[in-house]
């Protein structure tokens, strides 16, 4: 079977960065999963000892802690940093930065709006350098509040831009002093794009990630759409060798969570097909 | 004839406060006509001895300049001041403001783009604080040039804040910072709103202003859509009296150059019908 890669697919720059940083400080700890892949967890406990903490003020003091890709509240930093830990920071720059505005622009007098989902670890993260800051996962929402005079917005890094740019548009007309940080990544619609280019060339489309990956179902719908013959895998154990019966080339891509190595497996067993 | 004046008409705060600095200032010079309407720089020539120069520079020293309600290019300001001339500033507070955000982002490295008509002696003045200015007059124009990394978006104040809204959220997209300062002035659309609201209640409306205003044309258009008996005039003597023949109610509104002491001579001449 002839493979054909996606143009871009799996880690995004942040986690490949946290990955590193973990494998290089063997016998640390992480506070939560360092990124949501319990496969790639496994690994670096069982390879570099690296070891996930849910509540780290709990546990004994160790020399090395690993913050995760999402960042950790500002409070919880501050805790770690009196308890002595050794921290690690493998936040990822593209969040590092919101939290940087966010402190920045809250101590300047600016309102901080965050453009993305509450619940979220990030979110939660970047709202935590601000003074109360609002936020927001809809324009609708924003239409429903008094409008400060002096805002600064920031954005979820992997919110959508045309939603961003809806709710710049209402504080630009309904605000006088608007200060506009586009902090979203490219990554996730990097991948979305490449398979959607890639899915209109081969026989069949392999996507493999965790099936309770939203980002990973959303890479799945875009394939379906070009080639009916798409599927979802969350390891080489799950191929069905039928799938291939007729088929001459196969497009492979992965969600932002999914582990080179899984691929590759993958992709080894696809091309002896 | 009953009288209904419009909520808001005539001119705005900063030509009622241009008119005044004029009048406390008896002999000055204003450089370029004060406001856009002969008949009021006639009367503050006759009645206040302030004349008009087009070219300062080429006239002779004089002790008090005033400088116009749209505000003048920042090198003109300087070259009046070497001539030692008193300066007097009539310029627009709400025009002023662009200016100084214009002189401050740019000296914080921030590219300035404008929205407004570039030929517009505001614009022409507020672009003249800025290294380098863009002046767009549509989205469009913004599409066809490569976006700089740190923006700061101002406004002609009488733009359109839809439009500006537009031009806020293509940057949004496209601009990792963008600082939006709202610098439109509302007057103009409060005017027009007022004589909306006004042209549905009465049997026949005025509007007093320059046939060659286009401020004053939108005036007269949107009262002609909800009531058929509107009409334009310069002044009382232009009113015909049979547009007044079984009318009980007449509308007054007027263009943002149009000086009260007009509007209250025809408001006069209307009530005595």
């Amino acid at each position: 079977m002839e493979i054909k890669l996606a143009q871009k697919y799996g880690f995004c720059f942040g986690v490949k960065r946290a990955i590193k940083i973990a494998e290089t400080n063997k016998g640390s700890v992480t506070l939560g999963p360092l990124i949501h892949n319990p496969k790639e967890i496994k690994r670096l406990k069982q390879e570099f000892d690296v070891d996930t903490q849910e509540d780290m003020l709990k546990t004994p003091e160790k020399q090395n802690v690993i913050i995760r890709t999402h960042g950790i509240e500002k409070k919880t930093k501050e805790a770690l940093r009196e308890k002595h830990f050794n921290l690690i920071d493998a936040t990822c720059p593209y969040v590092a930065k919101p939290q940087e505005i966010a402190q920045k622009m809250s101590d300047s007098g600016y309102k901080i709006i965050i453009f993305g989902d509450a619940n979220h670890p990030e979110v939660k993260g970047v709202g935590s350098y601000a003074k109360d800051p609002i936020i927001i996962n809809s324009l609708e929402k924003l239409t429903r509040i008094p409008i400060p005079n002096k805002i600064a917005l920031i954005s979820q890094t992997t919110a959508k831009p045309q939603e961003f740019s809806k709710i710049a548009s209402h504080l630009a007309q309904n605000c006088k002093e608007t200060r506009i940080f586009n902090t979203i990544c490219s990554a996730t619609f990097e991948n979305q794009q490449a398979i959607d280019e890639l899915s209109k060339k081969v026989d069949i489309v392999i996507v493999v990630g965790g099936k309770n990956s939203s980002n990973t179902k959303q890479l799945l719908s875009i394939a379906k759409k070009n080639c009916n013959d798409s599927y979802l895998v969350e390891d080489e154990t799950e191929l069905d060798m039928t799938w291939f019966d007729g088929k001459k080339t196969c497009g492979i891509s992965a969600g932002a969570s999914t582990p080179d190595w899984i691929i590759e497996n993958v992709t080894r067993v696809i091309r002896q097909v």
